[in-house]
């Protein structure tokens, strides 16, 4: 096989090989040349090229999400890699493996006004699992050794250098590897590269030994742990991002069918029983409007709390339990452990099927009136839902209703940030959809470049749901050649942020509607018409429907349907429809 | 007037209005909304709205650049601030001074699983002139100080407490607004709030003392200098990134008149002389490309280099003097100090107009035959050049030389990187031109956006000359309102990444297409249509004729024109065009 001469950038391939890291998105430049002709050169890996380096980045994400295991981002030298970090901060926070490569200049080159040129090392460490800051071929450097060699090297000779450097660059390799195979965080690889870059070798590729799978710790659960959730009659269960599949059946019935025990989904949770409550909001709010709000929460404070997963949408669940706080609140699973109610006890660092089995293995479930209390106002809201339903006009609220109700069953299900995904979190959905959204940092930087990585490699079809601003934000995520014809588009455009209409401030002036809401006019009919994408648009309930008719069947080409809403009654009907389930007159 | 009640909102206010910092680039946002509604509210400011940050941030920079004076960006919490850095990158490199104030959450909400919450303080340490972290008003984080409070505060009571507070940040902020306006680089401004975010007061806004402009460091040559540049008979003046109208007609004059000196410019230098040597490139490519190729550069390696302004775009310039080093090499005024060539000796932080007028203040000019070996060289690649666009087909280069010449006097030029200031580096230019280009990190991330910004407050009309790729990738550009109908955009598309056709490597394989070339069929028109930009397209010489007649006549809106070149043929007469020039029989 033919790869670059180059030492350190056969090391890297070997790394990504021998760990089965075998997808990678390049985005093009010359200093990454070494890299870009070793990994097209050798068809273990299947290389994607996408040119804007911040779609390239949420792509990667989209993959590895979808994957589950790590994907490696190539870049050239300069800002290049600059425009990869927001996607690697959603990375950080939403514990999703990347290998970040970016080819660098020699060091000696650095700061001195040397065109496409940046401090490239530790650059994301804020937000990094890891910073290997590989070192140069010192050989190749000729002349500027002695200037630029760097302390470790003081007192070795010439002759032992190269082989010093590999040691080296093998160690940073290893732990950049194992961080992003152990503890699922984004990794950065900056490596600088002399030139001449584009000589390739023929050769066997010499592969290091492999990353092992983590360990799962043997569970040991301390008497004081079963005693305390026997004991307590109030439980809540709090499920954030959580991938489709990872609970077990028997876990989720078993929970399901504890009275003490409430369990909260999100839309972005998949996991589903009919007596978990999965419209946080829509329970919270007829109690928040409440006249006596303190007397039914206080009624309501959970004694323990358990979460799983990664972040929670609903802020009225934060803002519930941080006033309301339980005496207990366990995190359990391997994702980090927030303390996001200021009361985190304990991580139990277990599988949370494990876990979960463990705490009823000797223990019945217990009698309690808790479920029954969440319960009574499920039902109040669900029977206010569907009057409300009936007498708005055609808003975002009722064409959230109508086209989840369209979706087919068993898609993948990508949600933009902010407005989408709080809307949808007001309605059911159908168990057989997986839905993912990133709530790392709950950006509109990506979305629709994530959704478009997580749907290469997925079994069914992909539907998008975003608003304006995030679509227009990431456009340039249809420029690329990986966009399946089954890959689906909805966008919901209301001329602008709609979701600040929602929030407090004068929004009858100019200044508003120009700097927060960010009105404008855009359609998305030209940008279909640029990348290949089928366009239809709808702009009231009859075309909305028939739309969606022919939405979903194939084609040659991926669709994309375009929903105009009106921009200034938005927000009106969503406080409206809290108001509305809260009062029991409908 | 009325001001945000948060007290730190009202310094930040204060700060940018004594410092005469008036125009604000604003990204939408809640977190945000204390300095969204304070800036909007006081007609000293000139608040611009952008969605896209990336594009914000190149936006800022630009009219920073043309305005040479500091301009504000603010966004909100989350990875907004992330995808500014490769503009702030560009502004560090290329010291243009640029505020950028984030929103932050409370510091006791960060890392817990809250939304649209990052680390952001110190974020962009790598390339920033300062990173001032404020605090909150900890009295408003109402239950959670004791466990918040920053050790600085340690044993002082609550009372005091909002103006120490006050006091700390006003320290900071103090410390950033020095540095960006003596230093003129990028400074970062973290400012956490707590909720409320929107209320107003009626209030006379508070003014602190204003930074005093950067002060002139008194001249004072020590004699060894004088007598050094008054010795030597070989002496380059190499004038990188340098503002229009920033050195003198009279020092210009003197070195042009001088036999013993060589002045090179380049595109971006701004400055113009008969006797200078601007296409730095056709002069060196001759004599790299001679037989006797050595004798002839120690022959002609100088004694004394100076440099002045910012980075050099010419690699040939940078390998020449790199291999044949001057015997001192002194960089002149306050831009950065690049050690570029290794050798440098001295910075001589003075005005560069009353560094020279020194250096010739008791000395005459030197007789020597420096200036005609050069312009020997120079007589033969002009009249190569001629003769060489005579013979060549429709492709780039014919391209560059016939819009090169279609551009009205006094234009502002603004060049995308990298193959558009290559290929302008090759032809003269009108000297009533004003040229820029990001040089700083010479991405391709931001060249439009950056022309945008520079053009708002120009008096005369800009152009953009950009290649597709850079094009395509900052797309989002024309997405605001701010485009003067005077705006003039020529985009030479070539299909792909045309610079790469001339780097080495195969050129003749599927991959090199996809991950180095990345060859696509897009074109500008469904842009311009979806953002009201008026369309134009050429071809060949004759529509590219034509199309030029119309281009530049006032119109409604602003205007692109496409120029479609071949894309393969494009390398081959770039670099038979070095070969040309070199042989003498033409």
């Amino acid at each position: 096989m033919n790869y670059s001469n180059i030492p350190v950038a056969q090391s890297i391939i070997g790394h990504c090989k021998v760990n089965g890291i075998n997808n990678i998105i390049i985005s093009p430049g010359s200093r990454n040349a070494p890299l870009t002709l070793s990994f097209t050169e050798d068809p273990f890996f299947d290389c994607f090229s996408i040119v804007d380096e911040r779609c390239a980045a949420f792509f990667a994400l989209g993959m590895a999400q979808n994957l589950q295991r790590p994907v490696a981002l190539v870049c050239t030298s300069g800002s290049a890699l600059l425009n990869y970090y927001p996607a690697i901060a959603e990375a950080f926070y939403s514990e999703i493996p990347l290998v970040v490569i970016s080819a660098d200049r020699p060091s000696y080159k650095i700061d001195i006004g040397d065109g496409q040129t940046i401090r490239q090392d530790h650059v994301y460490d804020r937000h990094i699992g890891y910073s290997a800051n590989l070192r140069q071929d010192l050989i190749h450097a000729t002349g500027r050794i002695n200037r630029y060699r760097p302390e470790w090297l003081e007192g070795k000779d010439l002759k032992t250098e190269q082989e010093l450097v590999d040691t080296f660059n093998h160690g940073e390799l290893n732990k950049a590897f194992s961080i992003v195979i152990q503890n699922k965080l984004p990794v950065h690889v900056n490596v600088p590269f002399e030139e001449p870059l584009y000589d390739l070798e023929e050769m066997d590729l010499m592969l290091p030994d492999a990353i092992p799978a983590p360990m799962q710790n043997p569970l040991n659960l301390p008497d004081e742990v079963l005693d305390s959730w026997n004991n307590a009659e109030k439980k809540i269960v709090l499920v954030g991002v959580n991938h489709p599949n990872s609970i077990s059946k028997d876990v989720l019935d078993t929970l399901g069918n504890d009275a003490s025990v409430v369990v909260f989904t999100e839309t972005t949770s998949n996991i589903h029983h009919p007596n978990f409550f999965n419209s946080i909001d829509s329970i919270l709010a007829p109690i928040e409007l409440s006249g006596s709000k303190h007397t039914l929460f206080e009624n309501l404070r959970p004694d323990v709390l358990i979460t799983v997963g990664g972040h929670v949408v609903s802020k009225k669940i934060k803002a519930f339990l941080r006033e309301y706080t339980p005496k207990y609140h366990w995190h359990v699973g391997a994702t980090k452990a927030n303390d996001t109610f200021f009361c985190l006890g304990k991580h139990f660092e277990y599988s949370v099927n494990d876990f979960f089995r463990k705490l009823y293995d000797q223990n019945g479930k217990k009698s309690s009136p808790y479920f029954e209390k969440w319960n009574h106002v499920k039902l109040q809201y669900m029977k206010g839902r569907k009057s409300y339903l009936k007498k708005i006009p055609y808003s975002d609220f009722l064409v959230f209703d109508k086209l989840l109700q369209s979706i087919p069953k068993n898609y993948q299900l990508q949600l933009a940030n902010s407005s989408t995904i709080r809307y949808t979190q007001l309605f059911e959905l159908d168990p057989t959809l997986e839905v993912f959204c990133n709530r790392g940092t709950s950006g509109i930087d990506g979305s629709t470049s994530t959704a478009m990585g997580a749907s290469v490699y997925n079994e069914s079809p992909t539907l998008l749901i975003t608003g304006d601003l995030s679509f227009f934000y990431d456009s340039n995520a249809l420029w690329n050649d990986y966009i399946r014809s089954d890959f689906r588009i909805i966008l919901i455009n209301n001329g602008g942020g709609g979701i600040f209409r929602i929030l407090p401030g004068r929004k009858d002036t100019e200044a508003y509607e120009r700097f927060f809401e960010t009105k404008h006019a855009l359609k998305a009919s030209q940008l279909c018409e640029m990348f290949h994408v089928g366009y239809s648009t709808a702009d009231d309930g009859n075309s909305l429907e028939k739309a969606l008719e022919e939405f979903y069947k194939p084609a040659d080409l991926p669709k994309l349907l375009e929903v105009h809403t009106p921009r200034l009654i938005n927000n009106k009907i969503l406080t409206d429809y809290f108001h509305f389930i809260s009062c029991k007159e409908y």
